[in-house]
């Protein structure tokens, strides 16, 4: 190869290599994100007492961001963040509590979840029979 | 009254005023907050190009909270809380960008927002002709 073009693909893979990251292209995540660099994780859980979302007042309501970094107002938001990417961003996919005592009482709460998870829309809402249920249905999503 | 009655009232009393915040009853607020409190606020703000959020895959979602103070990765989260307070939650109620000067070039954006506004679930989606009309829409909270 000539000189000036060994110069040429040096510069160009170099170039490649310190602005690709940056150059919020299809090649450094799936989709762009927040900065151009990630597709985007924010939620909002709810919670209240009652069967469905449509006639619950919302008692409780947090925040959950995953990334670049966990953060947002649930009270564990990294051990959250860690559930929701071990089950894939499946909300029905998440691993109970292990050791959960719940009596059988039926005083149902309603969890909705809306927002982005990893850069698709999330709306997502789950009954359980009582506020225990709920909190053991994954390790710390549910409970806060 | 007999010294029972008093200790037994005097009981009541302390138990009330000390569990009484903690109790999540109706008695500290319109309506119970994430401490049982104040009435939650907690929104999921998205943003995409294209015409409605159901077409549109979310670019960039950012997190709000206004409640017990300012927080979420809104890039201005306390002037968009500001914003939010003064327009009494309403969405199309915020005073757009002084002077904002835009382009009538069409490249839609949609914005949506999802979560709770002082206990009322927000489900809010929005199109302006193109970024800098988003932008200007109001004075910090689409901007991002």
């Amino acid at each position: 190869m000539p000189n000036t073009a060994r110069w040429a693909a040096t510069l160009t893979l170099t170039a490649t290599a310190v602005c690709g990251p940056f150059a919020g292209s299809a090649l450094a995540a799936p989709e762009p994100g927040a900065a151009g660099l990630y597709a985007p994780s924010a939620l909002v859980l709810t919670t209240g007492h009652g069967e469905t979302a449509a006639a619950v007042t919302p008692e409780r309501a947090v925040t959950l961001t995953c990334v670049p970094k966990s953060s947002g107002t649930h009270p564990a938001a990294a051990e959250a963040c860690a559930e929701l990417r071990v089950s894939g961003g499946d909300f029905d996919a998440l691993t109970g509590r292990v050791g959960a005592m719940c009596s059988k009482q039926y005083d149902p709460v309603v969890v909705t979840v809306q927002g982005v998870w990893q850069g698709k829309r999330v709306t997502y809402e789950r009954t359980f029979a009582n506020e225990c249920v709920k909190d053991s249905a994954a390790t710390v999503l549910f409970a806060f």
